[in-house]
């Protein structure tokens, strides 16, 4: 199926979606938050071939989300480390990791969880307010118009004319 | 490009990136948590065919994050709502937006953010553990296996023989 471009939209989910590229993007960044540097590395621990990853890889590093390195001139070679942009999907690995343990494990149960580097103690990852700490919850949150907000966005919200049906009023499904 | 299955493989990640089947999943999701419940307000806040609309919900009904409703007998009419496997991609939402907003806005700033409903309060999104409200940093946190570790999980956490190399014994980069 043709792959519509998100990146002129104004939704911060679909420009997010346009930055991450494909799924294969999360791969190879789930590797590199495990610590994995070198290309070889990439490639045994994915088990993809080494032409497809090595446009997978320039793609990252033209994303900005990460950046090649040397770590040796003679024979010059490089590897890929996490860029700040990179790192900031942390969230977003976790919040999947999450999702999959709850409702797409194995059947003996999750293959892997995330805990406390320091204590071992298993963590249970939620979104929450960095300000209060309290838990977001669908229900709590809304949405206001950023000073990027356009049309598409200002439709999107109710607050200009749009063509789209509100759930109120929303017609007939097929 | 041929996209591999991720469904046999042990990894949670890799596991809600085939349940969630392509990037769509997302914006159709998106409409849901704001609200919209009908076909027609699927279709005009995302402006596709309606013949591919509705295989994309047909498809999220199958995976189970919708689920139709019949909401009027004469004539039949049903709608979409988000089921509870459906509703906890919240997250995953949620810090895509985040990541958006941070790494990708529009040049004039964020077209939209999050705030508390009941007080119109901005709010912070990040990833915190509900037991101690403390922030979940890639630093702090690592893996450990679950009852459904199978060798491909040991492996990749180093801990049953691998053909992947290890991040301090990579091979040299291309």
């Amino acid at each position: 199926m043709r792959r519509k471009s998100f990146a002129d939209m104004e939704c911060p989910v679909a420009r997010t979606l346009e930055a991450m590229g494909e799924w294969w993007t999360m791969m190879i960044l789930r590797e590199a938050f495990r610590g994995i540097r070198r290309f070889d590395g990439f490639q045994a621990r994915l088990g993809i071939a080494r032409n497809i990853l090595a446009r997978r890889l320039a793609a990252l590093v033209a994303a900005g989300l990460l950046e090649k390195r040397p770590y040796s001139s003679r024979p010059p070679r490089h590897e890929y480390r996490l860029t700040e942009k990179g790192r900031d999907l942390f969230p977003v690995l976790v919040a999947m990791m999450e999702w999959g343990n709850r409702w797409a494990a194995p059947g003996a149960g999750p293959a892997v969880s995330l805990v406390d580097r320091a204590t071992g103690r298993p963590l249970e990852p939620v979104i929450a307010d960095a300000a209060t700490g309290r838990r977001l919850d669908p229900r709590d949150v809304t949405l206001v118009p950023g000073p990027g907000a356009g049309r598409e966005t200002l439709e999107a919200l109710g607050l200009a004319p749009s063509a789209a049906s509100a759930p109120s009023r929303g017609a007939a499904s097929p």
